[in-house]
């Protein structure tokens, strides 16, 4: 395995401060645990403190950049895309989803509480989402805030990331074609990547071309992620992963890999990622980091 | 039994047309059953559509007609009230937390699909609520629209009803007082009431004051009815209930009649509604079905 490079360095060091950033944003915000409740705010924070590469906020942080945005108003947004991706991830690990009992290399939130708890952990964090975005905090315009509401609503809700894993979950051992499996991570963790690129537009009051721009780099760079992640669930083990390994090929699950074979998935991710890269050609250096995130998202190791 | 006063039925038969209203409502704001994640949508359908006396929506429309606000606006705003109280009893029915197989007289959605399809409808219908909220169909003005996401989100999460459902759980075998279960209770049902009633006051720009008195008014009326349920559930059997009656008596909760008896619970109820009432004393014959409500909370049999 060779050394990251210079670039690989200084992207690297960029998004573990926005994953600081991000973190300190979200401990602000999450509920404390007090009162005869308290043990539903002790396990919102147990999900959504105990780690991750914090990547969608990152992607928010990084689009927001290119428009000026103040800090503040960036990882408020920010803060919210997680807190979708968190409760995605908690009620996927229930027993009645995919049943996984290792998240970020510690217990799930329903193997360290219990179900109902982490149930109503994930319901609570979806939404605190649209409670930070519609706080006058994150925007003075509430046309902004409320663009943004509208806009995370679509990406999480049944024509998008809910829509995805139900489709996830209905092709179960069933053969999708390229086209199906597309569409399913379109839906699952690509409506929600796009949101956390456009969301910098958004806040940004950015051109139509800009947003466009940015949705479309997020499209490409969003499906070779997932390419990407689908060939490391067959290459890692759990420990790098930090998650169980192996699980989509044991569940029978049609996966890029599977359809395309390993050394095609790879082509196709490097395609992709380019592909994202170009569709950046409008901004100047501030989107370097953003280029650099479609090359990290290919060849990290977890 | 006695059978419903002239002013009972003309209660009853605007219940009943709001009730349609924001059914039709409801059918054209949810997603249609279409593609591999067809489930989803039905299943949404399912515990949407099944029934139910649609008294957040009324109690939206109703505050809304106070100031002149379009139909559509406030059916919209009463709708999306509607899925999230949906969505609370989707989860609630799960078998980690309250484990009810029967709910409008029929199969909860969790027996008629199953677990991982009820998550997912509920995931989805409290997506939908905000997605709905934050439409420029619902209102012309941005900051209308954010700050009933705004409310809703807070009537909603960690501090309203998610938070309620927590300490429920969390008091199973404990014996809560007239406080505690109060607060319980508060942010249990009593926060979507409240955003309820004021979702009107927001819509139609109303004085703080007008504000406030619904505030006053959805704090009594919805705590006279949540009194009323309890007492509901020690006297009804589940026919007449369309739920599993009896069960927080089983589950050795602490209800209002367990702490008050059930006399001095009916007492209790009787005087929050009327209390409810005087708050209303600034609005004129345009609240006299808000003054039903309040009396209807506490005389209705299901």
């Amino acid at each position: 395995m060779s050394e990251p490079s210079g670039k690989d360095r200084s992207f690297e060091t960029a998004l573990s401060a926005a994953a600081d950033d991000v973190a300190q944003m979200l401990d602000r915000l999450l509920p404390r645990p007090e009162g005869p409740e308290g043990r539903l705010a002790e396990a919102m924070r147990y999900a959504a403190l105990g780690g991750g590469k914090r990547f969608r906020p990152f992607l928010v942080c990084q689009s927001a950049s290119l428009f000026g945005v103040a800090a503040e108003s960036a990882l408020r947004a920010a803060a919210a895309a997680e807190c979708v991706h968190i409760y995605s991830l908690v009620h996927d690990d229930l027993p009645a989803m995919d049943d996984d009992d290792l998240r970020h290399g510690a217990p799930s939130a329903h193997r360290e509480y219990d179900e109902a708890t982490a149930i109503l952990a994930g319901d609570a964090l979806l939404t605190l989402a649209f409670d930070i975005l519609a706080d006058p905090q994150t925007h003075e315009r509430a046309r902004v805030r409320v663009e943004l509401v509208r806009r995370l609503a679509r990406a999480a809700g049944a024509h998008g990331m809910v829509g995805g894993q139900m489709i996830d979950l209905a092709s179960e051992g069933k053969t999708l074609d390229m086209v199906g499996i597309t569409r399913l991570q379109q839906l699952k963790t690509g409506a929600l990547i796009s949101f956390c690129c456009e969301a910098g537009a958004v806040l940004g009051r950015a051109s139509p071309e800009a947003d466009h721009a940015l949705h479309a780099y997020a499209h490409d760079m969003g499906l070779a992620y997932q390419i990407a992640d689908d060939i490391l669930d067959v290459e890692a083990d759990a420990a790098t992963l930090g998650k169980t390994a192996g699980k989509d090929a044991a569940a029978g699950k049609a996966t890029f890999v599977s359809i395309l074979g390993l050394e095609r998935a790879r082509a196709q991710a490097r395609m992709l990622a380019d592909q994202a890269i170009q569709h950046l050609d409008l901004f100047d250096e501030r989107a370097d980091l953003l280029r650099q995130a479609a090359h990290f998202v290919i060849t990290r190791r977890n």
